[in-house]
């Protein structure tokens, strides 16, 4: 049937709150925010309380080779590739309750709308939660939806360890015994219709505009860069000036002349030194040796590349007497969301009188593999002072319903209506 | 009788080269250097070997309530104070072989030397060990020395704790049981006639003007600044520059402000930032919290105080959105040595075709505590490349048994004939 014509799908703001309170009691912390790292007895937890949740639906529940879970919801057409919503339950060592909850919860509560207006689709409507978003205990980040996007990398995946030597297969081990037996193994990969993931914006600009809806036009490019500089430990009393060879002055230098190559009047290019080891790291020692991390980022690549390039040759133009090293770590080009979903969640905003504001993602997120092998597109909801990643992290029930119901109109717009032709 | 016509003393430059080589063993790391920090087994055996050299010499032992260890050499006047010669046999993590122990150990030479030709001093030769020259086990640093200058702080040294929250009192314990029964428990401070030190000069002064001997002028003060910056953590990629509050950004910039200000053409000012600590410390947070530290020495007391002052204003000038604290954590003003020490060490450096060359010490040292309670003085000789703290340090035995020459002569000096008035 036409949209218009189809009954109203309704989320329900206090459920959708009440979940993520219930949800955040899992790994809570006690200044409010959430640890629960990847594939830890939390995480483990918070998928079995998922599961049950889903199971109450009605929904059948399967877990991939990596771990990604999957809740399912039937269409008409079984053979139809299934359109596909969620996030991760995993947080940051000091994480917030919504960065990845709020995607999962978002679209079990829309699923939960879809079911109770009794909305039939053609495709299966299925709700992701994938495996180690955050990257904080075991390396790489995204390790679920990469798995998915690219299944041979399964085994290089699971053999990686966290810093006690517990590999990523042990870790799976622990918490497919925690899920209900309900759950059963299925495959990794597979066709997708359609991919659409909420999340809230990890920054300032919705709340700034006042708007409620980010029609994420894609996520900027990221560049990891390690500098290390090498120069001699020297005694803080004896050693004159002329003598030091202080990695330390050569670093600040190099951060200072970074800064200024990195500035830009639009405030587009995040460049950030996040991370200095500074060795021996005695107050009375001339450092011998500093290391240190950049992590740049940038929505356009020709920028991202030229701007990574120049890291060397300013280091060297501020080693003075010491020597530099620098390694290109890792570098992920930006993406851009376009056509179908992103149309879609436009259109679904505009017509629930909640015109949608274009925004570029900052910060990296699954649906960054998603969009290798099927459509997909976000959409963000305000968080508080734009703080993330932290345990201060906070939104408002209504923006997060608001979500929601976008959530739950998209999917129904993207599965499309029973009883139409195959495909 | 006089100088001219007593025996000649002779220090064995191959027994004295030996017994650092032998030292070196206790604590000894990889790389040649020496890990022996102060009150731990390598301490405790290191001090003990000493012991064991001194009983072979028939010198009396005593251990004070601080730990400090005496070696005995009595004169002919019981009751006369003593003249004390020393050092430490405590290292940094990663120190070298002769700091401070050359001190020891040319002491030892000294008084080994003078006991084979037969001399007597009116009064006692003391070779002592201060506890904890270096300060990085246990802080503050030149403990024994201190304990010794004011007993009053006895209780309050004895009660500070490493990092594994272990006491001096209990570590003290340790040591007096891996010493011989022969160390006999001696009362804390005491008259002094005099105190000189011998020690490798931790700079490269001497070297690079090709002299044997340093006559050391004085002391130069320090100036320990603790410096923390205080912004708030912020994500990486979502967070625009003119949001942030980077305590990291900051504090690079107070740091290369500071260097201008402690720029001296000159280069007498010694400033160092040897300690930063950046908070969450994470590649891809925005740092919002860094503490460093601020080493700062100069020879002149007025000149280390108006620069320490200076510092606060300068960092904050440059503590743009975030706040700074900024806390003096010591001051040492400098100390001059002058008269009988210095004054019969240039003599006898004369007398001996070494003539001294003036030096003021960059580093602290123990008798910048005996300096408050007796004549002191100190002699330097060269190390190369002017490295220390440092596994790489070293010195040439040669210039080695040229110091312990004239450190006998002096200390002969000091105690005065047998056969003399009291006093």
């Amino acid at each position: 049937m036409p949209p218009e014509t189809r009954p109203a799908v309704a989320v329900d703001q206090a459920r959708l709150w009440e979940r993520h309170l219930e949800m955040a009691k899992i790994g809570g912390t006690l200044r409010g925010g959430v640890n629960r790292q990847a594939l830890t007895p939390e995480d483990a937890q918070a998928r079995a309380l998922l599961a049950r949740w889903g199971a109450a639906l009605g929904l059948d529940a399967g877990l991939d080779p990596i771990g990604n879970l999957f809740l399912r919801r039937p269409g008409q057409d079984a053979s139809a590739p299934p359109v596909l919503t969620g996030s991760h339950l995993d947080t940051q060592p000091s994480g917030g309750r919504f960065d990845g909850t709020y995607g999962v919860l978002a679209g079990l509560e829309a699923i939960e709308a879809i079911g109770r207006v009794g909305i039939e689709t053609r495709r299966p409507l299925e709700l992701v939660v994938w495996t180690n978003e955050e990257g904080c205990r075991f390396a790489p980040g995204c390790m679920g939806s990469r798995a998915f996007a690219e299944p041979g990398l399964l085994d290089r995946l699971l053999a990686a360890r966290d810093l006690d030597g517990i590999r990523v297969a042990e870790a799976l081990h622990e918490v497919r015994t925690a899920l209900p037996s309900t759950v059963a193994p299925c495959g990794l990969g597979g066709p997708v219709a359609a991919y659409v993931e909420a999340h809230i914006e990890q920054g300032p600009e919705l709340e700034a505009a006042g708007r409620v809806i980010g029609l994420v036009t894609g996520i900027q490019g990221r560049r990891r860069i390690l500098i290390e500089v090498h120069g001699e430990d020297g005694h803080a009393g004896t050693l004159p000036r002329r003598r030091r060879k202080d990695a330390l002055s050569a670093a600040v230098a190099m951060i200072q002349a970074l800064e200024v190559l990195m500035h830009d009047p639009e405030d587009t290019v995040r460049f950030t030194v996040g991370r200095v080891v500074v060795s021996p790291n005695a107050p009375s020692v001339v450092p011998g040796h500093v290391l240190f991390t950049i992590d740049l980022r940038h929505p356009e690549g020709g920028t991202l590349m030229r701007l990574g390039d120049a890291v060397e040759t300013v280091c060297r133009r501020h080693v003075g007497p010491c020597t530099v090293s620098v390694t290109d770590v890792s570098l992920t080009m930006p993406i851009r969301f376009e056509g179908l979903v992103p149309d879609t969640v436009r259109t679904v905003s505009e017509s629930l009188g909640l015109p949608s504001m274009p925004i570029a993602s900052g910060a990296g997120h699954d649906a960054e593999n998603l969009h290798r092998v099927c459509p997909t597109g976000m959409l963000f909801v305000p968080c508080e002072r734009g703080i993330s990643h932290n345990e201060a992290e906070s939104a408002k029930p209504e923006d997060l319903a608001a979500g929601a119901q976008v959530l739950a109109r998209v999917l129904v717009e993207l599965a499309g209506p029973a009883g139409g032709r195959r495909g």
